[in-house]
């Protein structure tokens, strides 16, 4: 094979990318060759700057370059309502929504297919912090997986004071009736709510 | 926005790669901030060295760590064929194709869509080395803007001593015909062959 080592290790690094194929790390690799070493370098450094930068808070396990992190660091939100999320991308997602509370990041959601249980997950901390909450919302997605989650964590925090509650499910803003799937349709009927 | 200024620059910098919408480089880069520094800093260094050790062929405008490249080196090759392609990823395929000619980059392709014109692409280098040459065989991929590059590099040689060829299209090895579009099937009608 006529290619190089160093073009073969970079080929082979970008594939450990989650979804990125053989294919695409090709693609990716010749990408950087061609548009040369300002923007390769810029990418490097934003790599490890990022990396570097970037430590997890104590509290609530979100990603942020401060710990705790600038939501937990924050006087105005209702510090006692936790939304419950698989992820940081998530509480960026309901940051953007404009909720007011805490967040707590479980660090992942329970899979069996992929080996993880609710020891790798951040709920023994959470049921640590639910200790003097008002409120637990668990905002794990809506499929299998994510509601397989929020049941474990449900059965945890049974018998303790908090309010644990759930994200409403429903048509999607937006949607059109005609082309939402049944089982968005059945939640909506089933979750139907008085005309204000 | 809660996300902190190191892995909004890294999301954009992510974001810069070919095929990676803003979803995708934030997946990347929440991927990259977990696996830690290890593994980020492997990429960023493979980055940065494939980048640097990198150098394009002044002969036949391949990505090699040596000018020559080690394909223009090699004196076991057929050095009057001449294979026409796209870009150095399209070498390294034909390269395991079992192909022994040289090659020549044409660094893209015509695109009036992207506005790429034939000045763009390394076409005047191939006029030149084709005066030295016994056959120059086109490349490109068989569609639209490929078509069209190949057709105009036919136009560039026509008059000249080379021969110009083009490859063959029809059935690819494995197909079964009902699978087959009915563009490859036509091609495959058209340059069929007398039986061996």
């Amino acid at each position: 094979m006529v290619r190089s080592h160093s073009v073969t290790r970079l080929i082979e690094c970008l594939g450990h990318l989650p979804g990125v194929g053989p294919k695409t790390s090709e693609r990716l690799a010749y990408h950087l060759l061609r548009v040369g070493e300002k923007e390769a370098d810029e990418l490097a450094s934003a790599i490890r700057e990022a990396v570097r930068s970037t430590c997890i808070c104590s509290s609530c396990f979100n990603l942020d370059e401060s710990d705790p992190c600038r939501v937990c660091q924050d006087e105005d939100r209702d510090r006692q309502v936790i939304l419950v999320v698989e992820d940081p991308r998530d509480l960026g997602a309901f940051e953007e929504s404009g909720y007011r509370g805490l967040y707590h990041v479980l660090q992942g959601r329970v899979s069996s297919l992929e080996g993880v249980g609710p020891e790798d997950l951040t709920v023994a901390a959470l049921v640590e912090r639910a200790k003097s909450a008002r409120e637990i919302c668990l905002a794990t997605s809506p499929d299998l997986e994510g509601e397989g989650t929020a049941r474990m964590i449900g059965e945890r925090l049974a018998g303790m004071e908090v309010e644990v509650t759930r994200l409403a499910r429903g048509l999607p803003a937006g949607a059109t009736i005609a082309q939402a799937s049944s089982s968005i349709l059945a939640d909506a009927i089933e979750g139907r709510r008085p005309l204000p």
